[in-house]
This record gives structure tokens, sequence and C-alpha cells, in this order.
């Protein structure tokens, strides 16, 4: 961490610095410079919160050298993380596809999507049962009755489930049922729900918030990874910027910053990042081949009746046409999408 | 709401979306453009949502004209909310100032503080006890204890306390003792906490997400009127823009905004809206000229001491100027603060 | 163009609509909703500007339907243009890349980039001479000296060459020797300048403006195209965000949208869009995976001794690397690259 | 300025970039933390670039310490300050008000409206005579003509004219005419003609850049200081944002910071900041009450009717009424408009 005091500061106040810093454990290395006086303070500073500095006299401003964060750091892990999410293998060579609809709609609209995604190479199934809706008048989601038939459709399809958990209530049911938990764009920042899936063994799919910075969302996987659930997948969906022909712009830097930054996968959501599916395609092929670790994918059998997010919702013959083309980018990046063949058994162990 | 049809969409497509138009109880009235074909939907539309058009075949896009929010809506209550918030009223010609610490951090210290924004003008004292922080490894607030030390903070000073509800699961406490709950910018679109605060009858104050448009804002606060809570006040803290001198880029614009299409109050947050305890002052003179109905603000009897947002905080004195340079500017815009002599009494009924 | 009323405008202030709409040779077409009034105004509008109707009184809004531009739009020219660009076609096809420092800062450190770009299979040579530096401290370029030099490499190599015009009165030096005009970021709405890029015959690569909006790029080409200078390529190199850890965020939507909304040629440039060389092939495959027609890119001999823009120059052989991960992208997306060997002979004809 | 070293980085690495520090006539020193070397280069940094650091082998990034502009800034010039605009004074006590349409459109109206602004209390006429506007097709200025009608209107009324000049080639005449030059927002980093307009004595109006910078904007003020003139005034009118329902957000927040980074004077334009006339006199009173030296405003007297910007002009009544507001609040925070009983005769001296 570097101090840097303002022109002027008085000898009295750079010392009040250094007290400070070797108070929290850390050594003070002082550079006079012509107008200011800059201080390093050397040692494990991660969990040393730059703010307490930031507010003594004549402090102008304080530089974080190390990351905040250190579980999700490639540094501290310099190996990519590569784990199972029940049936196949996030992180490595193999580059999955969730997809499914927006929401559960009902027994038939899921399982008749399930078995389409399925066939057309989806390797888990999504779907929303608790709906964050900007309007309290939209619809809110089947809840418990839509889990249950998720749950059918993945017995009939060996598909693994990706659902939305929303509140910290909704984790005992959740983690009865669910693979896979997702927290939404609009949770990134719910620290109960980050520490609530934290505590548990199952795998997080973390959104990052739509105003949040590449390092807010490796703080929030710091979060769970803090709790001792290491499978943690971040996914980029898209930002929130002045740009009005997108419903979000997709930060496709994302992709290699974060892969130069954490060993955890990452997946990109074209669906959200683009808010047409006209764009879902392109996007998803970019994100394929600017790094991207899996796609996750909003399919719906019959978008113009959707209940939500008709419109960037592929058709299954869409969805098949996307899998077709991506997994050419896959191969053109050396990389494969997961063989369809040989999923690995769905095992009750990973679901814990 | 308006159904813009692609250039060269069919005669049946139109028929299509008027069919869809009708089963939603609305009227259709066709415009035929040289290049694209225009289509009205008229009646009650604010329960009916737009993207359920947006996916019909060869829909371009669907414009709103009427706001999807109503009881929130200027147009449907056209006096402005006037209402008692424990102690004072907001809403009206007084500017009540609300003040405190960021957080708790031990009784001396919320005691102290307490007395001291009182006897500068402070109609009411905030302060954190759980705190939403981007690192697992900071302070996490004093919890339950921390709301003991408000308590005795307010039988001491007469101040009714301001306390951000994280959670649902913290609703049972907080309702105990709380007179004004806050929503924070990370929950603004929490629907689940947001449809508890409605469930009740205390005093919302809803802060604006980070990244959230006006519009956004005010179906949030659609949330907790549709729950029949009535006392709801918006708060402006900044937005996240790309210009990294201040902690967030206040939207001074949001006032007026929010006061010509909402009968909800509006107060202005000029800590974290700067996230510099040198600019606090200046937006906060600036919120009151432009219409605010209060200013919130931190507090800190020893800013670079504080265990969070100590930048940001003023110390009693500053805050102290500060009231003075608000009322001056109170009065230029025909309005007033709270006069501090002659409180109401802290209604026990208001805080059910 | 549809003028959505007030609610409670008066049937005057409608007919006072309905008058100008009729003044400015379109047809009116009412539609009187449960709260407010729309009127269609249908007919040639891309001419009409939409302010002329927001100020009228009791005009709530005014939504344009048709697009603003006509000569860049895709529902007036169909097919995609494809032209020649002294020694290579794009729009089609083969996807060139334009390669080379971001200035000239030596008579043999353009001549060596130029010689290794090309031999790495690049296809034209871009080299700035006329600086815009944020700081009037920085190095501003050779100017014409660093021209001469530029036509030397072109003659050596027979690369075509992309120079940046920063103003209207370098245009007569310009227009003698460069193949491709290139018009900053900075000048993207300097109307003068698109104007007199417009009178000339030369192909021009227009970047969009970093707070530009896909249709703010689009009216800039319009000015260029209005001209009767046909031969526009776009260039999308990353907007403005909140975003700290990337120059900027590069908008990969902004490509399928894009190639949806008009017939010329779009190219992305991840040198500027990141800028971070790790991060530059990974984004140069993205673009082309994307739809992109075209990267443009910087090299250096030497990054760390660059005169500007150091940190994001890719080295000769960081841009051979580049160029083959790109071949392979560009396959799987069934285009290539232009074909080595057999370059068009550079036309004098098409320098004019 | 702070080099931070990569974690990894060796011996010869750090020694490179001391070498290279020194080289800068800078003076290196190195402290050597746990994971990470961090080396400070004290000196008269200011005109030393930190990109040509950040591309050295092994740098992770370069942190400047001091600021990169040094004419504007406030730490070498520690007085506001204070000069005359032609009839009045900026900088000071008084606050003057620019008012008049956006663009000229003829005689008689620019007459008019410089007869009503002057009445109602402006110090000076603002007037576009060349409009950067967005289309080809809209309205783009009377030129030349515009210019002698605006004359007239000065000799009338004695206020003095504010212009904007678009391009280096209208110098000539811009300087014959015009008392107070403007740079507009899309020139904000036209380079060229920053240098251009250095090169005159007449004082400057600088509009910040739509996505500039607080510091982009000063970096914009030090190349026509460098040039020698010293009269710069800078414009805040809004920035852009996700928000969408103002055509900008005003960064009210810039008052403040831009009051403790420079010496020079600080206007608001609320017209643009807001685009909407029913907005712009909350945001004027705003922007004084935050500390604005000055306020511009946009006048017609016939809105509905103007060729451009009526939504966000003022009628002369409403900005009559404007000005009553504002002069109490400048009065709430010790200030005064300027009286207009006294103006300073107008000095050729001023305009040479």
């Amino acid at each position: 961490m570097m101090i840097i005091m303002q022109p002027g500061a008085t000898k009295e106040q750079v010392d009040n610095v250094i007290k400070y810093i070797e108070k929290n454990k850390l050594t003070a290395h002082s550079i006079v410079g012509v107008g200011q006086t800059i201080i390093g303070a050397v040692g494990d500073s991660h969990k040393v919160p730059a703010h307490i500095f930031e507010s003594l006299p004549n402090v102008q401003s304080v530089q974080r050298i190390s990351k905040p964060y250190k579980l999700a750091s490639l540094q501290f892990h310099p190996e990519n993380s590569i784990f199972p999410l029940n049936g196949f293998i996030i992180g490595g060579k193999e580059i999955p596809i969730i997809a499914g609809p927006c929401s559960v709609e009902s027994r038939s609209q899921i399982i008749e999507v399930a078995q389409a995604v399925k066939e057309a190479g989806a390797n888990a199934l999504r779907g929303g049962i608790f709906k964050p809706r900007k309007s309290p008048y939209s619809f809110q989601g089947l809840g418990e009755e839509g889990l249950e038939y998720l749950v059918e459709a993945r017995e009939l399809t060996g598909l693994p489930i990706v659902v939305e958990v929303m509140a910290v209530s909704q984790m005992p049911l959740m983690s009865k049922y669910v693979d896979i938990l997702q927290i939404g764009t609009r949770n990134m920042q719910n620290f109960d729900l980050l520490r609530a899936v934290g505590d548990t063994h199952i795998p997080v799919l973390l959104k990052r918030g739509m105003s949040a910075t590449v390092e807010d969302l490796l703080m929030a996987a710091e979060y769970i990874l803090a709790g001792g659930n290491t499978r943690v997948v971040l996914c980029e969906r898209g930002i929130r910027t002045f740009e009005p022909s997108t419903r979000n712009t997709t930060d496709i830097n994302a992709i290699p910053v974060l892969k130069s930054l954490t060993h955890l996968p990452v997946v990109l959501d074209p669906s959200h990042a683009t808010g047409h599916s006209a764009y879902v395609t392109a996007i998803a092929k970019a994100a394929v081949a600017a790094g991207a670790d899996g796609i996750m994918v909003e399919v719906h059998q019959d978008p113009p009746h959707a209940l939500s997010d008709g419109r960037q919702s592929l058709t299954p013959e869409g969805f098949a046409e996307m899998v077709a083309k991506v997994k050419a980018v896959a191969e053109a990046v050396d990389r494969c999408l997961v063989p369809a063949k040989s999923p690995l058994p769905l095992g009750e162990a990973d679901r814990v």
C-alpha cells in the first residue's frame, strides 16, 4: 500500500501515518519527493483496508498495490481451477453450455425445452423459479412448484440444473434440489447471500453486477471462497453504459482480464449481455474466441409467448445453430465443447 | 404503448400484434407509414409489460407511453406526499437533516456523535449495524449490540433512528426498534426485501442503486407502495460513471426530474455521492438549491479513526458549519430547516 | 415519427402539432389514448429533425421511428458495401489486417516495423504523424517528415498507408500521399473535417468517438457519405465506462449491431479498446468471431521505448502470433485473411 | 511517480526501471515489499509522461503522484484567477450570467433576444453561427452573416458576445469580432484548435467534453495556458451516463472538485446539462450553491420555433425568473450577481 501525502504535509503528519502503518503490523518506508512524501506500507496487507489511512490528516490518497482479494487470486493459486459441475467439468479444455428458459412457466414448457436443449448439445439446464422483476406487476415466477418441474426435467434428460437463489430464506429449499446455485446480477453484493452459499458445497455461478467492476466481482467471489466453497464460476453478463442499442454492453475485455487475475472459470451470458436474440450467437462466438470457459444462454420453445425475456431467447433451432458455430470457434482456439456422448454420471455426492 | 413493426412486416404479423393487444384488454390503432407500421395500444397499460410484444414476429421495438409505475406517479397522486417521520415532517416546506456515522462502532462513539449532531441541528440519527462491505475481511458491523446503543442514543437525544436493513431475516429485530428503515444502494432491487418493508408501516428511506435509472428507482418504490406502506422517501446518493475524481457522480438532475414524476419526498446523501468530506457541504447546498426535501450526511467525531467511510465523514464542527450554510440556501429557495425548538413528540404510534 | 402529448394536452395543442407535421410535408395520424394522445407523422422524415416538435406546448416526447441516417442504412442499401482499399478488398469474405506503430518516430523505426508487419501478414500500414495527445508536454508527432518516411515504407513494402488526419488544414498534404484517411476518436464529430474527407475520393477509416453511440457513429458516417465519398470503414475502438481495469471497454456488441444497421464494413481496434498488449490477441479473435470485417492493431519493434502507446503495442513476434490465431478464428466463421501471395496492385487510381 | 513492479520482477528489471528514471532526470527510490517492489521517481515530473515506464518489462502499473498539469494547477498558482471578460469580472465574488440562443437564426431574432436577456440581467450574449449538428441534414448555422447580427446586437445592448469557434480556419474571422471564444464539447480535445486559441489574447470558455474526466478538462486548459493565453474559463455542461431521463448528467461534483484543483473560474451550463427547460432553473441554482463562478444558459424568444435546442431553451420570462432565483441563492452563499447598473466599459483592449 502506498500512502501519498498532500503537498505541505508536516513531519508530524507523516509520522502519524507511519505510526498507523506499524499499528497494522506493516513496515513503513518513506520517499520524500520534491513536493510530496510517499510512504510505502509493506507486509501482508490484503486484510488491511485502505480507507483507514485515507482520512488521516493531510493524506492525499492511498494506492493499494497488492490485490484486496487473495483466495480468488491467480497469484496465490497459479493453476486454473478445474472442477466438476455434476456431469461435466469446467475450467479445462472443454467448454460447457448451459441453456434454458429465463423462467420456468409450466411443467410442459420446461420439459419440452429441456429435451430440446439436451438434444442440441446443452450440458446443463437453467430456469428461474423466483424472478427478480423490475415491476411488482410482472410475473414473479412459479416458486417451489417450478422447482419440482425442473427436477423432473433433470430426471428425464440427465442435465444438472442451474437455478437462481434470490434470498437466504430460499437456501434450504434450493440446496435440497439444485445442482448449481446462481447468484443474479442484482444480488452480486448481497453479502448475506454470498456468505450463505459460501457455507454450502454446491457450486455457485456468480453473475457480475451490472455496474460492478472486475475487482468488485472478484471481491464477491472472495466472500464465497472465504466460506470454504471453492467451486465458484464467474459470469460476465454485460454492464450498464450509455449505449442504448443493446440491453447491456458485453464487457468482452473482462474475459482476458479475469483470466489474468483469477484461477476461477469464467462464463459469458450473451442473452443478457445483448438483450436481443439476433446478437446472441455472434457474442457467444466472441466469448469463446476471447477465452471464456463456458456459455450460458436463454432458450425458449416459443419466445414470443415467453413470460419473460422472450426478446433475448433463442428458439431450440437457433440454439442448435449457435452450438454448431460455437463448436467451430472452440476448435479454432484449441478447445472443444463437452463431448455429448459420455457425460459423467450425475453424482449425488457433488450435489450435497 | 406503441408497437413499431419492422419495415417489411406483413399484414398477418400486424394482425397478430393487434390480436395480442386485444387479448391484453387494450384497444389497437394502426398507423401505416411509408416504410413502417405503428400500432398504438390504448387502455390501462401500466400492468401490461412491454416485453410481451417485443418478441412477436417482425416487431422492431415497443415504446411505453404511460409510466410503468402508478402508485409512485405524480400523475395519479398530484399532491406531494407530506408525512411524519417520528419527530418531524418530510415533503413539506421544512427540510430535515439526517446525520450520524456510517457504522455504530461502540456505545460511547454513537452516544457522543448523537449528542453532537443533535446539538448542531440534526433531526434524525443514522448509524449502520450490519454493513455491506466489499471485502469479507472488513469490519462487518456490531449487529444487534449496535442497535441497543442506537436505541440508547435515541433515548438520550430524542432523535429518531435510521438504520439500514440488509436482509429479510433482520426485519423482526429492526421493526421492533427502528424509526426509519433504510434500503441501501446494493439492495434497491432486492425485491424480497422491498416486499418485506412494504408489509410494515415503518417509513422507508430507499437509496437509489448505483447504476439504477430514475425509473428503476421509482419501480423499486412501487414495490413498497404496492404492499401498502405509503411512507417512502427516495434518496439520491450518486451513480457510477467514468469520472474517477469522486467516489460517485451526484446526479443532481435527478432532484428536479423526480419532483416532476413523483409525489414522494426526495433526499440527497452528499457523503456517498462525493466520497470526500471536502466536497460534502457544497453538494448539500446544491441539493437544497435544486429542490431536495432533505439531506442525509455522515458525521463522525474522529473521521481518521472511523472503522468505515472516514474519508467522507464530516466532523461535528464541519457538520455544524454545513447546517448553517444549508440553512441559508434553504431560506433563499423559500424553505427552511426543521425548527430545532419544537420537535414533534416521538410517537410510539409511528413506530408500530 | 411519433409525437407523444402530455396528459392533459388540449385539442388546440394537438391541432398545433398536426399543423407542424403538415408544414413539414408529413401526414398526421392521431391516436387518442386514455390519458394521452399520440400523433404519428408519416412520410419521408429522415431530414425532419425530431427537436422541432419537442418544444411545442404540451409535447411530452418525440420518438423517431425511421433512422435519422439514410445513406449509411442497410435499409436503403441492402447489400454490404465491398470495396477496394488500395491493394485489398474490404467488406467481403476476406478480412484485412492493418498494423503499425502509434506514431512514426523515425525513418528507421517505421521502415523496420513496416517490413516486420508485412512479413507477418499485414495488409496495410498505420502510423500517426500528427498525434492528438492529452498533454501539451507529450510528443506531438513528426508531422510532414513522418509522412515522407511512411511513403518510403510503402514503396518498400507495397503496403498502403493509413494516416490520421486531425484538421482540415492537413488535408492538402494528406490527400497527396495517404491511401486511407483515418478520423480519430476525438474528431468523430469534427463536422468540418467529416465534410472535408467527404469531398475527396480517398477511403476513410472512421473511428467511433469514445462516448459516441452506434447511432452517433452512423450519423458521422452519413456526413462523409453525403459528400459523395462512399468508401467509409467504421472502426470500433472501445467506449468509456466505469470499468478501470482496461483503457476502454470494447463494445463487442457494436459489431453485430452495426452489421444489422449498415452496409458499411466494420473493423475493430483491439489496441485502443483494451490498452494492454496482453489482451489484444484475445479481443482481435473475439472481433472476428463476432463478425468484424477487419482488424487494426498497434505494433512496435520495441514497445518499452515507443514514444506513445507502448503499453498496448504488440511486438512483431506477438503480432505474427496474433495473425495466426485470428486466421484460425476467421476460418471457423467461414471467412479468411487476405491471401498474402497475390495482393492487388497498388492502384494510383484508387488514391486520386 | 510510483512505478509498481509485477510480483516476480527480477533485480535486472528493477534496475532497468531505475536507469530509465535517472535518464529522465528524476531520482529513484525503491521499496522492496513482500511480494512486489515499488520504485518512486522523485523530481519535476509533470513533463515526464507516465506511459514511458508502463511498457518496461514486468512493470505492473505506474501511479502519477503529481498532477500532469502545472499552469492550470492551484498548487502552483494558489490564488484564484480573477479577470475581466469585456464588461464584467469573472472568478471573484460576482457571478456573471451568459445567455442567448443556441443559434443565431436571423437579425431580428438575435437582436430581440439580446435586448430581452440584457433587460433580465444577462452580462454577456451567446449565440452560435457555425453549429456542430449530429445530422448533415440539420440547420448548420448562418456563418459570417450570423456574426454580423451578433456584432449589431452587441452594439445595441453593450453585451460582449460569446461565440463557438469550431475550426482553426474560423479563427481570423472570429478573432476580429468575438469577445469570448467558446470551445465546444466536441472540440475539447481538438488540440490544434486549443493551440490556436492559446495563441490569442481573447478569453476562452472551454466546455468539458461529454466523456472527459476533470483531469482531461484541465489538460485541455493546459494547452491553452501553455500558449500564453491566461483567460480560460472552464464550463461543466453534463457528462454522458446511462441515465436516459435527461440529455446529460450534470456533474455537480465537478464544481467543488475543480475549485480544489485549479485557480481557473468555473461556470455551469444547465441547458445542455439537463436538456429540458423545466430543469434548468433548479440546476442553475444548484450550480451557484455548489460554488460555480458563473452560469451560461440558452434563451430563445420562441422556443417551439427555435431552429435548434428549443426544448432546453428558456423564454425571456423564464430567464428573468431564473435570474431572480439564482440571485437569491448567490446571496445565500455570500456572493452576488454582477451589478446591472455599472458595467465596466466594453474595452477594445480586451478584445485584441
